[in-house]
């Protein structure tokens, strides 16, 4: 199990902590993702076995943020 | 048809939109609604027969929002 902080950048509201949270989350390879919407830092632990980091990233960028 | 532009506070994303236009666009009585997210404008246009504004704005901070 891989675990890592993303620099996220353009959440604003909690909207936006669910958009992230929700589609990264159901990601199969992904066990946990937790946004911490005043630093803009995304804590994901995930089974680099099952997904990549890139994947991850993408998903994150298809809801219009920007990964650090 | 009322026509009324409230001024809606905390609005900051697309996601806040959406929120606020849903929301506010399925009421009996709203015939349109348009959020300017920069502005932090909703322009609305509703039967007063059917809705009142008290009931529109409770929407709105339902939301989370603060109408001024």
């Amino acid at each position: 199990m891989e675990q890592i902080t993303l620099k996220v950048e353009g959440m604003s509201c909690n909207h936006c902590v669910s958009a992230v949270e929700g589609n990264v989350g159901k990601m199969a390879g992904v066990e946990s993702v937790k946004v911490d919407l005043q630093d803009g830092n995304v804590d994901i632990r995930y089974d680099s076995e099952q997904v990549t980091l890139n994947e991850i990233k993408d998903t994150i960028e298809d809801q219009g943020y920007d990964v650090a």
